[in-house]
């Protein structure tokens, strides 16, 4: 219980999609006032940091129409109903890059818009890579190139604004600082 | 125009609030195919990585009720329509923290949520704070403690889940591998 929590008194459904839902919250706050809360409920995700034997990272180029462009990020994915993250890191790099890995490590799990929405992401950093023959695809909606490159490259897409995303930004400093080969 | 586009047949509105919109677009894939895109629109905000002379870095905790739970998290806060990010920098570190700054850098943009949301978050770094007399309060609705913590003890809170957001992961990974005093 946190001084500063604040106590629901309704929830009003607003939209049940296929990835998120919105709800909004009528709060007490802690002086007793009252407030709104417009809250997005996602299923959460994981994203991952797959490293080569020589320090290259590898990413994925998509077009994000939520922003309406093109970037470049680590591979990620949403957590299927009941799914380890751990599985799904796996999957969601065997679908978006094709490969897989004898050694995945987990990292730290971060919200990645705690004002409005619920969503976390679970990061891990994955290892020893192996290419898969045959490998599962992904979603039939999802268009993806796959980029491997130094942690210098990664450095320069971050700064002409291709790397454009916060767990890949805190994924390039990490590489750069804090991964042992 | 990216070779990975997908083309808005039709918009539907289907919530307009006070902090986020929310809207499905019907779109045309790369191979023709259609698909629809939950998508939640957002003013865009500003963060800032607030630096005092001996190196240490300003947090603020607060509730976040889409999280249900209270977090630590640098100064943050949402850009007022026409407003320059800057100055909502400046004014939210004012509101939050009680401090202003005589350096404040602009650091990097990222989108938090590239998968459903368009918000993005420019980030900056503040230095020569100094107390306001009769600082400008912030959101009524906000209610906030400040920390004033070293790098080390920052990187405790993220190992104890204390700090759990991706652009405080960001920062404190910043301040302490590539910030120079």
């Amino acid at each position: 219980m946190s001084k500063y929590e604040e106590k629901t008194l309704e929830t009003k459904p607003i939209f049940n999609g296929r990835i998120i839902a919105l709800q909004v919250d009528d709060v007490v706050l802690p002086d007793g006032q009252q407030a709104k809360r417009e809250i997005v409920k996602h299923p959460g995700a994981v994203a991952l940091i797959p490293v080569t034997v020589e320090g290259k990272i590898i990413l994925v180029r998509q077009f994000r129409k939520a922003l309406e462009r093109t970037i470049i990020e680590i591979p990620a994915g949403r957590i299927e109903p009941g799914e380890d993250p751990k599985l799904t890191a796996i999957r969601e790099l065997e679908e978006e890059t094709g490969l897989g890995t004898k050694e995945i490590t987990y990292l730290q799990t971060f919200a990645t818009s705690p004002g409005f929405a619920d969503e976390i992401i679970h990061l891990y950093v994955a290892k020893e890579l192996y290419p898969i023959d045959n490998p599962a695809e992904g979603d039939e909606d999802e268009f993806i190139d796959v980029l491997e490159v130094t942690i210098e490259e990664a450095e320069k897409m971050v700064a002409k604004g291709e790397i454009y995303d916060a767990k890949t930004a805190f994924a390039v400093l990490y590489a750069k600082h804090e991964l042992k080969n």
